[in-house]
């Protein structure tokens, strides 16, 4: 998969997939929100090879996704915890499991249950318009080429439905 | 990369990348949302081989997210339509393109610009908390295991931050 590509794709989707599309990428930044925050304990609660795993964290490093501080001077051990840019991530996560949790799970239920804990209620996220604070549903947003499109981008987004 | 794994662990998110983890997939949602419906449209549009949209297309039939129906019968050709399902993770995808928007434009700004056809404004999305409409930031949310966590999950669930 030529990833290059997408990272030089004028779409904000295809960019972020160039950064977080590899499916064990997700998996990795869901296991730090949980508080899972070292080498091994990753390894061991993705079963995810060591090679991939520091491919994948230096990945997430080197985007400032992720920031790693030693907890241990020798040998050197480091702590990797999200940064604001990885926090946001997550939040869209949370989109992602509230639509997985409607489409995917199984006869008992979701998963996991989320709490807010700002308003002390489980929860799960609703995706929102930033004008009139209703659901911002697909099926409803007409899109037209922002500033940053490319001209090649601009016919297709023309077509919006 | 064993996908069928992602599909069989007990985590919406996993079971979501599964589904539409690989990168193009995504991308065909994309132009499915924008209007763009027909195989050779996608294809020239993506710059995506046959054989690898043909396989993404038929992934997202076989899971619902996409139905097709014959515009014309000789030869048989089919528009791509999304389904309710499909529609609810182009949902998603607007999440995906707001953190896109903040993160990874460059100096021009987001290469499109959402309209909210129903309030006629132009919009982002907005993560938010479906008990209290505030933003549902992941810093902000426990987790604890749900009806369907599978016993092996229920140990780095509680470990939540």
């Amino acid at each position: 998969m030529q990833r290059t590509a997408f990272g030089e794709m004028t779409c904000s989707i295809a960019r972020t997939l160039d950064i977080a599309g590899e499916p064990w990428t997700p998996l990795i930044l869901r296991d730090l929100f949980v508080g899972i925050r070292r080498f091994d304990d990753l390894q061991r609660d993705l079963g995810i090879s060591r090679k991939v795993l520091t491919q994948r964290l230096n990945h997430l490093l080197n985007h400032g996704i992720v920031e790693r501080r030693p907890y241990t001077d020798k040998p050197v051990r480091y702590d990797y915890l999200l940064t604001d840019k990885g926090w946001e991530l997550c939040d869209v996560l949370l989109a992602i499991t509230a639509w997985g949790d409607r489409w995917t799970a199984d006869e008992h239920g979701p998963p996991v249950i989320l709490h807010h804990t700002t308003c002390r209620h489980t929860a799960h996220a609703i995706i929102t318009c930033s004008a009139c604070n209703e659901p911002l549903r697909a099926r409803d947003v007409h899109v037209t080429p922002g500033p940053g499109a490319s001209p090649a981008a601009v016919a297709p987004s023309e077509t919006a439905a």
